[in-house]
């Protein structure tokens, strides 16, 4: 098998280890060779007959334009901390709590016409005359307002410091120059890039490609005055930091309304990403994402002039990109590359309408990975952590196509691991090989179609906002991360997809979430006609899957809304009073779904609706997983998921089970996965465990028997 | 000390048993004898010189009449399960999972013109027009409707087997005929009923005191048709039982609007006494107490025309009675007898404005007591369970003054258990003594005067809706329990309340309950004019202690309505991208407040909100005990409260410290809890736990060391 072509390989280069830089590429067959954020390619590296990627960040680097245009920085609104009035006036000190190396405040003509003073007692606007600002103290003193009532103020602040750029100075204690974004929302902005841009692309003639990282917002990360409280709020999908007074009009010109601090700020709650919003902020991000697409369309066109290709990074300032809009085609991106921890990520990069789709692997070459632990130092066990890695993205590689890996760093660091060149070797054939199958077909795939269906459907496929680190705490990560890899057509629709008829080439729908999340679905479900499609589709034989709070809204005689079809309901206060229904778990019906070691955690309390809803797991009263034969459908419900191998095949058997398939191509043992290749007559087989493991495989042609080492991997023609 | 003279004992006679009876008089030193549930008393007992105590069920034990006037039984509403339309028409089977033996559809014109089909999918009416009834099949037929949705009727069904009795059958297997309950709000079933009242009265010369059990309308307690969901619904303080044609339409020409089916059923809800309720609820409460305490008062007159006393029993058919009404008072009682397994149902029982206050105590003499559990039979242990619910209700009467105590059911039982004789008469003689001291005057009281705050206010006081077991899911009834026996003031108070200057006579401010519920107070805290004063309340001196989701609301910048003042809010869904402050806990301060034993557990995941509160306790990154200094005042929160001996005294402590004082007459054991009675010159100490204790207490004149037995009390002058 090991016939396939070296390439399809990005490796980071660096300056003063040239020797180094072209063994690994040898090694590791790379093709192209780029450089990193803190690293520079030499002559040697860029004239060895690599292609070349370049990493450019169009809205910082710029610190000499931007000191000499501090009215061109980008900007955000913030709120102040509530304040307690103990009479009738009131001062409040606006950068109190916030990290003054982030923001200055904007006391501009045209930003105070945005600002708003409110009395979040009554949650009401404080009138303007009510309130005056002192440029000097930097405070908004109020009079003639209510005692004992709360106040906040809004107000526009400058950016001060790329985000990016102060967690990275932050987390290795750089004494580097703070780096400042500069907002293309700006004519003179746009100009003085599009110049920047043009001679970029003349001084890099050996560049192949030049990396994008990405466009020009980046998602929101506004820091705090306090060690203790330093992140007061995150969110990889909002578009807070898109906004600027300038923004702000165009917006109203165009749209012929115009938005308030309040409709960002949302009573200092901001419109986070797991949340739905009203059309408001729909509009603001099509407005966003159009002046994100038709400038950022010139830049590159610049650079396709000059014969190079354009990558975008799908991370850090990618707010406005959003690749998963038909919009994104217009770019004209050559590529997009996704950072990976996970085997959703993988999926996210591979859905993308574009030519090229590339992997950035982990462990990064850096000291200390995430969260400060240590990998390329004393302490450090890069090869595990690369294992691990490799481990949660490689089932998705068996399921979709990737085009190219790489990895991100300072090279010089690998130097002390020579077993990490050693697997980094080897995972790189084995993408090779993965690819090459993928390209010459696909793999075999289980009959039942999946959807999860939320709020903000197809826009945010795979991922919900960021890493699963930062958003495990929601159920529908940990199914998407379990979906990533399963032999499951997948796909992401919202509720206007169920009435424009997308229930039709679907045979399970999975919705999982938090009451009032996006992820369940809110107010959506207060739509009759979601409900009467779904409970006509799953009475005619479809799966419907709910995890969490799934279709929760308060208002109506059960709090979920599928109650019917699920046979459970949340116990909520108003039925504290209701008596429950007994039963018994059917040990017998949860054996043949629920592996080995496969649980289902207790998340909201539950009863049975009508009793009729067969119990596979409780705790004590609460069941946790149950199904509910309704017509020739059913529902099935999961108190919660957390994605493991043996809750993988959990949920795998629940979706086969409603689909009616017994399926080919599975191992017998939860912990390892495999994917056959028709038109190859190739079998995968993967343990995802870190110990020995072996299966049974029901082939086509028999059952295959497989042992594999920890994390191992099989490729075989059968 | 036992000087005290005998008395104030209610003994269950038994005929048959006239020696024993007799004897147990005297030994328990009774001074009247009573009847009880399926017992008689014999001529030898009711001429042996004692008071004599008489039961009656007013609307029960009337089943000659009541099968003769079968359209004057008692009713309400019932609402089917909602049933989904495959196509444009339904059938629904009006009893389907409604117990048979309790419920008979009235289909008589008067009350269908109050039925009601809803489609609960998009929560509106159906038009009578596409809908017809069959009597036949006791089912409603739909026409026309909208496929996929679901439908509920809402009918008035009979009470055809009165509640108690059908429990008492249920559990006892009795095969006695099953009474019915007639309902006086008709003019015939009036003059019945005084008519028998009368001749009740001619014909029981010696009777001394009738015990009505209680008025007219039970609890709500509605049965489903499966064993496996026996009781579909239970409260013991809603109004859903009180409901018919008649009191509709008395109603509605009284008040001037009318109330729907749908004002009852709430979307099948109902409206449970631990939520909220609409101004229509309020109406129909007031509504149907005028009419309980108007006709009530004829039959008390009654009574009292033959020289007779007229007790009331706050338990089974209370509804309508309202003790914590103003309106009590004119009914005329001259006694009122609580069944207490509880301390705050003695603080009940002595909070009400009428002559007698008498507390029923556990067990009764049956051979089952509360769950099936042995009591008088092999296998039971009946003083040891004396012991637990005397020692759960004796720190109560330390706080408050009750008259009488007595016992119930079949006195024969106790001819095995000698030893329970001997305990009933040491705590007879106990109470006797404690009865004489609150006599002699009040006992010494700390001087934070603590209110409990929530929807009901006083009309509510001390119970939430029945008995402890039933509420033990409700932070509240742990807090009621815990502050029963506690030496405080206590009052408790309503929104309204706050508005009116209630927080003027008051230190400290309990507000405890789930978001939403009636004890947290859901839309109250909308109103600004409670959150001001509040605010400037504890600003100027006051504690405000929160527990579970105090003050919360959804809708505002904070999701608890009072977090500037503690110092933390809640993690709801729209929060989850924000940031949330590190904490250490504060064990030094921790140490002062929460004796060896005592925790907090962990409700709702909360933050603070600054920073700046002191956390006391925490389960991981999760403050479950913060104390906030907010102007002269403070805020202090519990995730949750289960009342144990060492969190009682940890809920003391924290009242005592936001009171500002070190107070006298304290143990320095959790376990131990003592009361002093200045006018007396006697100090109580009480020993709380099963396994013997010492404590030391502060007192005027120097310190009391004090060793106790288990469960043992003292009494002694100092």
């Amino acid at each position: 098998m090991k016939t396939v072509e070296k390439g399809s390989f990005t490796l980071p280069g660096e300056a003063g280890y040239e020797e180094l830089t072209l063994r690994l590429a040898d090694r590791w067959g790379a093709d192209v060779i780029r450089d990193s954020d803190g690293t520079v390619l030499s002559d040697e590296i860029t004239k060895a007959g690599y292609g070349i990627y370049s990493t450019i960040c169009i809205i910082r680097d710029h610190n000499r334009w931007a000191e000499k245009n501090q009215d061109k920085l980008q900007q955000c609104f913030l709120m102040t901390h509530p304040s307690v009035a103990e009479g009738e006036s009131l001062a409040i000190a606006l950068m109190d709590g916030f990290f003054e190396e982030q923001f200055r405040v904007n006391d501009s003509a045209d930003s105070m016409k945005y600002w708003q003073v409110y009395d979040r007692t009554t949650d009401t606007l404080v009138d303007a005359s009510a309130w005056s600002y002192d440029a000097e103290s930097r405070t908004v003193a109020l009079k003639g307002i209510t005692p004992w009532h709360s106040y906040t103020v809004s107000f526009l602040a400058y950016r001060i410091w790329e985000e990016i750029s102060m967690y990275n100075h932050t987390t290795n204690n750089w004494e580097k120059e703070h780096l400042m974004q500069i907002d293309p929302v700006y004519p003179q902005t746009q100009e003085y890039m599009l110049d920047w841009m043009e001679r970029w692309c003349e001084t890099h003639p050996d560049t192949t490609v030049v990396r994008f990282t990405s466009m020009f917002y980046n998602f929101v990360w506004i820091w705090g005055s306090d060690v203790r409280n330093r992140q007061l709020y995150s969110d990889w999908a909002s578009y807070d930091f898109t906004v600027s007074p300038k923004m702000l009009d165009d917006f109203a010109r165009e749209k012929g309304y115009g938005l308030t601090a309040e409709d960002f700020i949302n009573q200092g709650k901001l419109h986070v990403t797991h949340m739905p919003c009203d059309h408001k902020k729909l509009d603001w991000i099509d407005f966003v994402n159009r002046f994100v697409v038709d400038f950022g369309k010139k830049l590159i066109d610049i650079v396709h002039r000059y014969g190079k290709k354009a990558y975008v990074f799908y991370d850090d300032s990618w707010v406005g990109i959003e690749p998963y809009k038909p919009t994104f085609k217009e770019f004209g991106f050559d590529g997009l590359i996704k950072c990976v921890f996970s085997g959703y990520e993988a999926r996210l990069c591979s859905g993308v309408d574009v030519e090229t789709h590339e992997l950035r692997l982990h462990p990064y070459l850096f000291p200390v990975g995430l969260g400060g632990a240590a990998t390329f130092m004393e302490g450090g066990n890069p090869t595990l952590d690369a294992k691990k890695y490799w481990n949660s993205v490689r089932r998705a590689l068996l399921r979709c196509t990737i085009d190219r890996i790489g990895l991100g760093g300072y090279l010089h660091l690998v130097e002390d691991f020579p077993d990490f060149v050693e697997y980094i070797a080897k995972i790189a054939d084995e993408f090779r090989e993965l690819k090459q199958l993928q390209n010459a077909g696909k793999p075999y795939t289980c009959k039942p179609r999946v959807a999860v269906l939320h709020f903000w459907g197809s826009m945010r496929s795979w991922s919900l906002s960021g890493h699963f680190h930062e958003t495990y705490m929601h159920d529908l990560i940990h199914i998407n991360e379990a979906l990533s890899g399963l032999p499951l057509e997948v796909s992401f629709i919202s509720f206007e997809d169920v009435k424009t008829g997308a229930l039709e080439n679907v045979d399970v729908v999975i919705n999982a979430g938090a009451a009032g999340s996006a992820w369940s679905g809110a107010d959506a479900w207060k739509d009759e006609e979601v409900i009467a499609r779904l409970t006509k589709w799953v009475w005619e034989g479809g799966t419907f899957i709910g995890v969490g709070e799934p279709s929760a809204v308060p208002g109506y005689d059960s709090y979920f809304r599928m109650a019917h079809v699920l046979g459970v309901d949340e116990d909520i206060i108003d039925r504290v009073c209701h008596g429950k229904w007994a039963f018994e778990v059917d040990e017998a019906a949860a054996g043949k779904v629920m592996p080995e070691g496969a649980y289902v955690p207790a998340g909201r309390t539950c009863h049975l609706t009508d009793g009729k809803a067969t119990v596979l797991a409780a705790q004590g009263a609460n069941p946790l997983l149950t199904r509910n034969t309704f017509g020739r459908g059913q529902g099935i419900y999961l108190s919660a998921f957390e994605v493991t191998n043996a809750n993988t095949r959990m949920l795998l058997n629940l979706i086969l089970d409603g689909g009616g398939e017994a399926a080919y191509y599975l191992t017998d043992n939860a912990e390892m996965e495999c994917a056959y290749y028709p038109e190859s007559g190739t079998l995968v087989v993967i343990n995802n465990a870190d110990t020995q493991q072996e299966c049974s495989i029901h082939t086509e042609t028999g059952v295959q028997r497989v042992r594999l080492d920890a994390y191992d991997t099989l490729i075989q023609r059968v």
